[in-house]
């Protein structure tokens, strides 16, 4: 059902699929987390396996959720290396652009959603990010320089059947929400235990 | 020339290639960055599109580093979305999943930099990682807790022709210098701009 067949009052109860989101099923999806708690524990997991020099191979694994161990729908591979500026053959992306392919991803993928909840049709959703990272961190010739990235800058350029302010609300309640943008700006325990032989 | 050929004392000295490191590359590089710092000041850039519904796709883009703008070898694109568990079509892994692809290679990159440099050949090098996710956080269903990863599990399996304590080590100094460690464990600033229309 469309929700320009009802009642705005009722808009929100019997929204309809936009923007390729399954709008019911979403709501649906968060009455039953919210009536059933242990539905929303999980678990991602990945792989690596080095092949030489600073390539490496990094395999996309199942994972636990919504009650159950769930298995993707193919197995992705992902390679990682170097350019030769660093020494490397460049076979992949460096890891460090990894975060932002994650970061772009996870606040794209909720503005689908929360623009479908909101009844909003989007129309384009772009988005750009630029780190910067000064390697005397990473090469141990600076203990004042950190490793990682000092800053990210994101822009999101957004069109849709709505005023600016209400695509600008939806891009925010993303960010507020993201589970990437979470794990970058405010960081993560991260436990490494090594078998060695 | 072979390692294996010189006195240890000058083992570092004339270290050859090893594990598919081009080692006097590195430590030629190590050393201009030394005397230049401005050669350590990187710039990297992703950029991404979305798709419909959760499904979007991120963009390999070029860099700056190393005094100059340059190229990756291939424009690699990356696929992102939920699963039909969460409403999605599997079209690609999770965003969050994406940060795990970036911290194993990170600390395997640096395994095999670091190994050369030691002189210790490596004959495996794998890994895994498991994150636990509530997401109460990023459905709105619960303001304590969080949107990411309530914690990060790796495990690293490293082969090579050194005792498991220096192979250790060479874990643990990868860990110490890696980018994507840094920025997960402790985050990192991210700002983040809107064009709406």
């Amino acid at each position: 059902m469309s929700q320009q067949t009802v009642e705005p009052k009722e808009a929100k109860k019997v929204r309809g699929p936009l923007n390729g989101v399954d709008t019911p099923t979403l709501f649906a999806t968060i009455g039953a987390v919210r009536d059933q708690p242990e539905l929303a524990k999980f678990k991602f997991r990945a792989s690596n396996r080095w092949v030489e020099g600073t390539h490496s191979r990094s395999k996309a694994e199942g994972f636990y959720g919504a009650g159950a161990e769930q298995q993707h729908a193919a197995e992705w591979k992902f390679d990682s290396d170097h350019p030769p500026v660093l020494t490397g053959k460049d076979n992949g992306p460096l890891p460090v652009e990894y975060l932002m392919y994650g970061l772009l991803a996870c606040i794209t993928s909720g503005i689908g959603n929360i623009s479908a909840a909101r009844g909003v049709k989007l129309t384009e959703v772009e988005s750009s990010i630029e780190g910067e990272l000064d390697l005397r961190g990473v090469l141990g010739l600076s203990n004042e320089v950190r490793n990682g990235y000092q800053g990210l800058k994101v822009n999101f350029k957004i069109k849709g059947d709505a005023p600016p302010e209400k695509l600008r609300e939806i891009v925010e309640q993303s960010r507020a929400r993201s589970a990437v943008y979470d794990v970058l700006a405010n960081g993560v325990p991260v436990d490494i235990t090594v078998d060695a032989e």
